[in-house]
């Protein structure tokens, strides 16, 4: 088979210097975060990424479900533009909260496009490896997204829970001490990180009270902690795989084009529909 | 109590001309569709009518989810002004796929003023009558986001199915003889309309062949069969309530202003929250 | 629209002096336990207030399954003979634990009245401001009786527990030193009430191990510490609405009437029915 | 082990002649529905039947919830003198819906008595043979009570369907030609029966159409149809079992007194309870 | 009714001495673990005790899923043999993980005889008494499977958990210092017991952290401590019934057998089936 | 990334001649049944065909659920020598039963190898395109195995059914004309096949009357009707995915060999356990 042309596109660009964990442009690789977690995985392809549409939110990261539903129909244009151009085989939403990915699946789905996203991704992975499946996030309004994606896929008799480690993104409302940019230097560093150490201890307590077989990552600014929780929970005696949204969004992606697959036209309809149903079971 | 000040917001604005069943712009009562069905309801309150952001996903009405978020982003930028305008205490959003709902109520709860929006309404109206509900929408897209409202609003268990009666909105992409307008003005006349009778043999099956308890109506533009569904099916021996939205989006409105509520501070979480939980059950 | 005319209906009534917290017959404001908290919801309606029938089952407040059952069986009477008079528009059963309620609901059905009861209007009130509540309730007897009314009205997926706080009812069987008498004067005094203070912990932990994002009370001799539990959650960071049942069984009742129903003929169904279902769906 | 001491009691008594297909007294084998169905059941067995309580509801066979409220209060006093008499292993309540089953079994409880009830015991070992049955009844109203039992019970997932074949009981609202009492004469001389045909076709559509893997029948005038719709279904190629409640009633109250069992002291907690629980799940 | 004829098959055989806690072979009473725990069940029966299929995994007790079912595919062979023997009317299975029962089911099922086994009739018999149940076990590997035998029943609904008190059984991978053996022979004694004092800490967290109304015995090597359990958990005041394997299997075999089933012909279809069925609901 | 060294092991193997659809010896690609619909997929893999474990059930192909747990006791052994060969990446189980697939994960997941397996993948992918999947099968008895594995796999809210086209597979009991072998031959020359025409008609029965959007094929003796049955429904207007589990099977195992994944520990503990939990949740 032919390596397949991938387009991954970023939830949102902010203006130079807004966002400290992803510049807002330049070369591909530096517009997927943490690439070097992902770069063998997009080695065999011949990949693209977009920096996302521009914020109009406001210039920083979104969190809210007004902030998400913004970026989320901005996004969906450029996913339209880039199935016309035919220039891919695939598309991968970059972003945790998965902003206008069933938008843009509906519109892949037209053009015979897999349109794949982090959550989404993750939610399935998680369900292949064992039953239940815990979500390690951020701040209560990731938390909030999040839980609306689970229920969104329909994962909730997955989900055991979302875990809040309360490190919210750099936002005109967040006037904490929390950094996540800065954990993650110290983290990297090979020090001691507060970010990651709520990371490590909301997984075991995933593990031990609520039961997850599968941990998963919410916000994509924390997607960088995957080896590292994975590690630390390895030592402490669980084997708890850990999961984040890139590596999971790309590889989904890979699996649909081999088996030539992009989505169900009975969940996606085109427009109009080729033949219509009389009923519709929810 | 003093009579509540009620906005109602349209869920978006084409051009004039550009669709048969609600006018661009005109007087309050021009601008709610069907104001006779609701105008007792309204009757006891202060209210104003907003005609919807003007729509920039195309000059027609919206069916599918990508046209659907883009008119729900829009809807959110009203929403947040009438909240800080503090002109209103309660807002009702109008239209039946209730575009931008969840984030409206997001922004209302942060004011104190709680926002209805019709799908929802009808939902919980439904399952106050009985457990079951049958929804009765208008075509294949519809359904899609009618279906999509259902398991965001959690009532997969309640909800037996959507019936489709194929009567898709005015759009590019209906080429169709099925004409909505013509069918309401029929109807409306007395004379025989194919949607009305479609719709009551809809009805019909969802209460003998999905075990139905309640009807609601999915789209807006079929929200005027209301009272005609109702008296046809009790004409055949059936005593079901049949629902439309904009009079449960009002009343649901009244009785939360009533107990001085909104939604639960839990659910939609400020920004910053005031304080966070460690763990989140979805 | 005309002020609606609404009987509410106790659910038993003792002899005289056998119980501290409601008055065993007097003017109808006595009637209503706590009347000052739903004054303003009843001050536009005619409403008349019965005292209950006369207790059967012993002359002390009702926990058990059986004492439930007897005084359902003797409130079903009333209801009948307020319907026949056709002097209300609505009726409301008061209490916690809706003893008679679907039964009520049966007979008002036919004759076209909504009836309304505080646990069910509770369930629903809270489904609309979250999805999941919690309940406080006072003993192990009562807390069997909500859950049965939690399971009978289908609100398993929402309910996340019902917490305890261990002040039953002056009963024979009660033999404890609690006394919610007492404990309701000391904290309407703005004394310390171990009562309140173990109904405020109970609602942390609702919120924190349970996920609750709205309370709910059990008993209605626990309806007093509403606005209490609610303003200590507020200063403790929750954003927590706490619900009572009176003024929600008074407000569902007013909607139901605004919209013209009572309940679905299908899920009621008259006796004989006007058409039979070859096939029902629990 | 001893002979168990049984004390079956029926749901209510009528006055002499006012129902055919039960005498209002007599003795113990005349006061069990077709009693030669169970005779060897009961065979090494010490029982006794009670007539049930006078009816209070009217002099005619019950069917609506009001009815069933009201002998269920009246049958809950025959169990508690029972009980207190410690003249009984194991109460036995007969009849299809249940009336005052649950109220019956904590006062059981109580004294360590295991009560079963009909439907409840059909349910249960309905889904030792299978995981799902249908329900085959025979009015809209009754079946409205078979319904709330399966929701009581928590049966939901298990039952797939109740199907209704009209033939309601002798009442004055009941003004059919449908006669249970012609149809069982008719049946058992080896005529054509409208009702067993109608059971039949019920059975079989609930096999085909509802997924079910074992029938329970609900009301228990329509008990004496089991071994016919069995025997029918049969030659039709289903090897579906059809169970009855008097019968399956019968045998798990000897199962529970050979355990030693009657009901959990956690779902049927004692007044006052020995110990109490923080947390109720539901 | 003539005493019942049933045969009693072990789970597997090992090799003389292998296994402390049940001989590999001798008198039928010996080959019954804890015989004394059922011998007035088993006194009005004909019983016959098969030591089990020689083991082919390996000399040691089973735990993990691939021992199961080797042991379930030996076990296999020995009840049809003793179903074409026709010298049993029921068969009764030991062991707690019911290796091969589904699969011997289906085999008693065409030759009319009831197969029961220990979790399965734990299981029934346990919503009998509460709706919920939680599970006491003894190990990660045993849990593995007490929980997938949940999931194959359908009891996901009804197990709040299983509680693991991690003591293994005697195995090659079993290295800690608990044994089972030693610590029965100490409770036995009266002595202290880790392994029992763990199992009533596990049913009290069962109790008030999961919500447990009934408990169950996992592992058959911990059936001896159900009275024990029992005992100590009443004297902490909770009126819990704790359930074992053996005799639940055999009292629900004796049910079956006194009311002339075994299973449902469309869940345990015979080959070839009589007739098809089109469609199957899950 | 290397090309992943893939083993495909048949579900059993037969004597010669035994079955007409899978020789049951020769080169790899004769043992990988419709070789020519996977190719593609395996151009880019080392890979190596097992003929599966000799069969001790009979010499016939599996159906009821004793031959699948004998086969699949078996196979076990199989992929455990497999696995400890160190000659492969990962595992593909053939067939459409998954005989043996748990056990076999188990023991995959302890030598760090994936194992994929037909039902279990075509499922997740199933649920990947959309929310509801149809299974369209081939008899009686291969029915109750698929529904089996749906419920074991925990698919049981997105499976809507399993239709029978009732062509089982060649064995003693079959004694109907029906064979599969014949329909395939007639099928692939462009000749009608009765076989081809009832799944076709269960495929839209499954889309219009169940819900299904996307269809999976039971027994692997079926996977041969994958593109022709998705090519007639697209002629008839359904948009639908049909997968067939070889496919699916080989591309989850490689997308888990990319993501460096087999299954959870905590799904799948190793024996013995790192570390063990005091409770598991189902």
């Amino acid at each position: 088979m032919k390596p397949p042309r991938l387009l991954l596109v970023n939830a949102f660009q902010l203006s130079e210097g807004a966002y400290a964990l992803r510049p807002h442009d330049g070369p591909r690789e530096a517009l997927v975060m943490d690439y070097a977690n992902v770069a063998h995985l997009l080695a065999d392809t011949e990949w693209t990424a977009h920096p996302g549409a521009r914020a109009t939110h406001g210039d920083w990261p979104v969190e809210t479900r007004e902030e998400f539903l913004i970026v989320g129909a901005n996004r969906v244009r450029i996913v339209r533009e880039a199935c016309e151009s035919k220039q891919y085989d695939a598309i991968v939403l970059l972003g945790g909260g998965d902003p206008g990915f069933l938008e843009c699946r509906d519109i892949g789905r037209r053009h015979g496009i897999p349109v794949t996203s982090c959550a989404h991704a993750q939610m399935h992975l998680a369900t292949m490896l064992g039953h239940r499946f815990g979500v390690i996030d951020i701040s209560e309004q990731h938390n909030t997204q999040m839980a609306q994606l689970v229920v969104q896929y329909r994962f909730t008799e997955h989900c055991v829970a979302v875990r809040n480690i309360n490190h919210p993104l750099p936002r005109p409302t967040h006037d904490g001490p929390q950094s996540i940019a800065e954990e993650k230097a110290r983290a990297l560093r090979g020090e001691p990180s507060a970010m990651l150490d709520a990371a490590v201890a909301a997984g075991e307590s995933a593990i031990l009270e609520d039961g997850a077989e599968t941990l998963i990552l919410g916000c994509s600014a924390a997607y960088w902690m995957r080896p590292l929780i994975e590690a630390r929970l390895r030592e402490a005696g669980w084997d708890v795989p850990v999961l984040e949204g890139y590596s999971c969004a790309i590889e989904m992606a890979r699996m649909l084009l081999r088996l030539g697959r992009d989505a169900s036209g009975l969940a996606f309809p085109s427009d109009p529909p080729r033949r219509w149903r009389p009923r519709r079971v929810v």
